[in-house]
């Protein structure tokens, strides 16, 4: 199933164009040939030579010195750095002694004839070098400055890459439908992440969804049976880290589909997409029970690239005299539990000790202490020279039988849905929803990589019935804001399930770049901003009028 | 070229779930195989078979009569029509004389060994048919029914492939790079139909973008080179029939690009991914000036299916004693024109005369009276029996040389873009900003098909110095909020190109439509509304509070 990758023919990348070859495509084979080439000056020495650049890479250039091509010369003289340029001239082979290997055009320059200056540079804010520090407010602020560097050129060419193939994979090979669902829709119960689009109707709103959810199981209703979406969605959290106001998931929803089939769906799908730079992904992928995860990795997402487990040793101190061990053994349910850092004896210091104190006491009252604590030794380790996370590893996981509902925080005694509402109690635990729905384990699934949540999913009800009782009884919600979803449910509803990929973190994860921003072309700051436009921005107060609505400023500010 | 569409395979239907065919793919090649089918009761005949109903096709199914498979019986005669069965048995031949020529599976039949209900289907608004005619308001309403009918499946799935086909060549064949830009933007300049998004400070708001025109060039300036996404945009024009608050286009751009290259990138993109149950496109299109087909259709986008052109008459005239028609003879630029409508006295009746006068006179003060006209006149002859427009026809045609502004409506004396403020003067035309703007044609391109406008385009303003006088001196716009786009145009600037082709209404016309509706999964009403789940809708005040805004009821309705 993999004949259409591997018959992919290399683009043609200087079609319908002024050039005739890209500068990071010549090599020996072209000597001789006459070329055009466009690109930035990147370098020049002594008015000899100069470097031009294009997303392809870098050429040498030969400024002629003869006096037939004086206005030449000036030209690509007196071009400041980065100014756009167009040059014709002939490969030809670089001086022996003068190749330089660690280029890819290193063993040939171009003699140059013609040279037009298509626009010039005026001083820049920083340089166009990878080597160059920057603050990130600097970056986003020159964004389009920030692009011509290598390896933002690298992760937005790698992400479209990568998702044309995870098209061809589900449209061509399994028969997936692209569908676009719509971004202006209602808010969904308990939406308080969504944000509000008012209308040209006084006191209505469209909302930006959270995700395609809704649609998509309306759509397997409608008997589409496969469906998928590069899905724009949208999340108002303020200001939060490494997350986007809007960000982009491979939406997937199938009909007559069990866990198993999204899953194997899914290893093929990131098998098949995976770039060729990388060692292949091995399917299936291993799987481990929610329970499992926080009894051994203290947490849902766990780093499977090395072990370091979390290990129950009651049975040790079942007879200690030990006061604050006998107590905590005492208590119902309760454990001892330790993780052995390997080596760490022999690599971890007095004050890494101190800092590892300081750090459980910080989270103390977590039950996810023992997990928090793994991955800090694990970067003390790693801090001291052990490598025990190899970089070239991708470790995939699926996590599994996740509870159905959680109390809620404000309330423990009400539950919330674990995921959504949608989501299908497991089978063998469908009879509990009507004595301990507490206790209900679901058909969602997680999968993730590296220590990372990267997708999620679930199979989901389909039975009007079912799906009105948890959210009427159970969940307490206004099933009102829900009746087209539960209608549609009633009439004929096929069995279905589906999953969402977070690509931008799994972007992130493939190239290894330090954060989210990497790999989006045009991200927001921390605090939701668009630094190089300056977006959100003041509006007009008449320009507010026909959407019935005006600002309430904060009194303070009166 | 074409190497990766003439080796596509086909797609597997039935992979990762619980049928091992579709109900559609069924032929005689099966008899005798096992297969297990997933779908919906489209019909039954006296609990003897039933047709089954996938996304595929239909099959027919026979009803086991016999005393052992009586719980088998019991489930296909009992379920309620449209609801969903899986069945499992042998594909056997239909009886001699049996068949059915006009079903795709007409030959076989599947004899059934075991059945199980998935979902039992309540009574429906309306039939699955496609003879039934709903109105559209049911239709939106209840559109995941809507969507089981075969035409809407047809449009969505063709829409997905073709758009598939689209990446392909963009991506895999030409290099393009598919970009996401966001869609939480701000307000450009006169931009009075974005819909505006109050964030979580005081008074500041983003906006959703009428198209990613700015991050386009943004691009260009970055480096990426070639550019293209399937970019969802946003207008809001109230209610606008045939207008959807949020639309869809192929979105392109290009480094180092004339108007040709261009041009003959789309040329190749439309033949590359036109439906092959269609004539083939043939290349190049025709291309026509801005002031010709005006002159000889009356309009900036002809349909050029049909002749019926517009002649100029006025020499016939010279000496007419006619006082209107000399009149009008002697205004500057005066002229008398016509269209000849071929056969017209054989097809016209007079009360068609009288409804083309009535017409005249309804549109006689705008100067496209007779491109109204000839329209008009073509729906005539049609109702009449004569085939002027071939239904089997696309007629693409290129509109060049549009003018780079026109007078403003409410104020002749100023100027405004005729697209946009981003595109590039007529190279021949430059010198005449200066003095004349309003003779300056521009680089921008308009795609027409069968009389609609699916694409436009141009070559952008690559210098900063033009583009500044271009805004401040000509359009009198705040330069302040485009210093971004400004300041980018200084730093290394590309010359640069694009071109939008609009997806829904190009989908209406391949597969015929009568609405962009129709080729959109979940369309919003004329309104604006989703009549299915009711949005836009209301939102508690304490909602909007985050977001410092409050409606301003309109006074008479407090």
């Amino acid at each position: 199933s993999l004949v259409l990758s591997s018959q992919r023919r290399i683009p043609e990348l200087s079609s319908f164009v002024a050039r005739t070859n890209t500068c990071g495509e010549l090599r020996s084979s072209y000597l001789g040939q006459e070329v055009t080439l466009c690109g930035w000056i990147q370098y020049r020495r002594q008015n000899i030579f100069l470097v031009l650049r294009d997303f392809h890479g870098l050429v040498q250039v030969i400024i002629p010195q003869d006096e037939s091509a004086a206005s030449v010369k000036k030209i690509l003289c007196e071009a400041p750095m980065e100014s756009v340029v167009q040059v014709s001239g002939t490969v030809i082979s670089r001086p022996p002694g003068q190749e330089n290997p660690k280029m890819p055009t290193g063993e040939i320059e171009i003699k140059v004839k013609t040279a037009k200056l298509l626009n010039s540079c005026k001083k820049l804010p920083f340089e166009i070098k990878d080597f160059v520090k920057k603050t990130e407010a600097l970056r986003l602020r020159y964004r389009y400055l920030d692009l011509r560097g290598v390896q933002m050129q690298y992760n937005l060419r790698l992400r479209s890459q990568m998702v044309m193939k995870m098209r061809e994979y589900l449209c061509n090979l399994h028969g997936f439908v692209d569908i676009e669902t719509p971004t202006l829709f209602k808010r969904t119960p308990g939406g308080a992440k969504e944000f509000v689009i008012p209308s040209r109707e006084p006191g209505k709103f469209y909302s930006l969804p959270q995700s395609p959810q809704q649609f998509k199981q309306l759509l397997m209703v409608g008997g589409l049976d496969r469906y998928f979406q590069v899905a724009r969605c949208y999340r108002d959290e303020g200001s939060r880290p490494d997350r986007q106001p809007e960000f982009t998931q491979i939406d997937i929803e199938m009909s007559f589909v069990e866990q198993t089939g999204i899953q194997s769906l899914i290893e093929g799908l990131l098998q098949y997409s995976w770039p060729s730079d990388k060692d292949p992904v091995v399917v299936p992928f291993p799987s481990m029970t929610f329970a499992e995860a926080l009894a051994s990795y203290g947490t849902d997402k766990p780093d499977t690239r090395f072990g370091m487990k979390i290990v129950d040793i009651s049975d040790m101190f079942r007879n200690t005299k030990v006061g604050f061990l006998q107590d905590a053994l005492s208590k119902p349910q309760g454990t001892i539990k330790a993780i052995c850092i390997p080596e760490g004896e022999k690599y971890l210091k007095r004050k890494d000790i101190e800092s590892i104190r300081k750090f459980a006491a910080d989270h103390f009252n977590q039950c996810s202490l023992l997990g928090k604590l793994r991955l800090e030794c694990a970067d003390l380790l790693e801090a001291r020279g052990v490598v025990l996370r190899d970089p070239a590893l991708f470790s995939f996981l699926w996590v599994v039988d996740f509870p159905l509902f959680f109390p809620k925080e404000e309330n423990p005694e009400a539950l919330e849905a674990a995921h959504h509402p949608f989501t299908a109690p497991h089978p063998s635990d469908v009879h509990l929803l009507y004595t301990e729905p507490q206790k209900v384990r679901s058909q969602h699934y997680d999968l993730v990589l590296n220590g990372s949540e990267i997708g999620g999913g679930s199979i989901r009800i389909h039975d009007a019935e079912l799906q009105h009782y948890i959210l009427a009884t159970v969940l307490k919600e206004d099933v009102k804001l829900l009746s087209h979803l539960l209608q549609a449910l009633d009439y004929g509803a096929p069995p279905h399930g589906g999953i969402a990929i977070g690509l931008d973190r799994l972007m992130c994860l493939v190239t290894g770049a330090p954060s989210i921003r990497d790999v989006i072309a045009f991200p927001k700051s921390f605090q939701g901003h668009d630094l190089m436009s300056n977006a959100p921005d003041s509006i007009p107060p008449e320009e507010l009028k026909p959407y019935h609505i005006q600002v309430s400023w904060p009194t303070d500010s009166k």
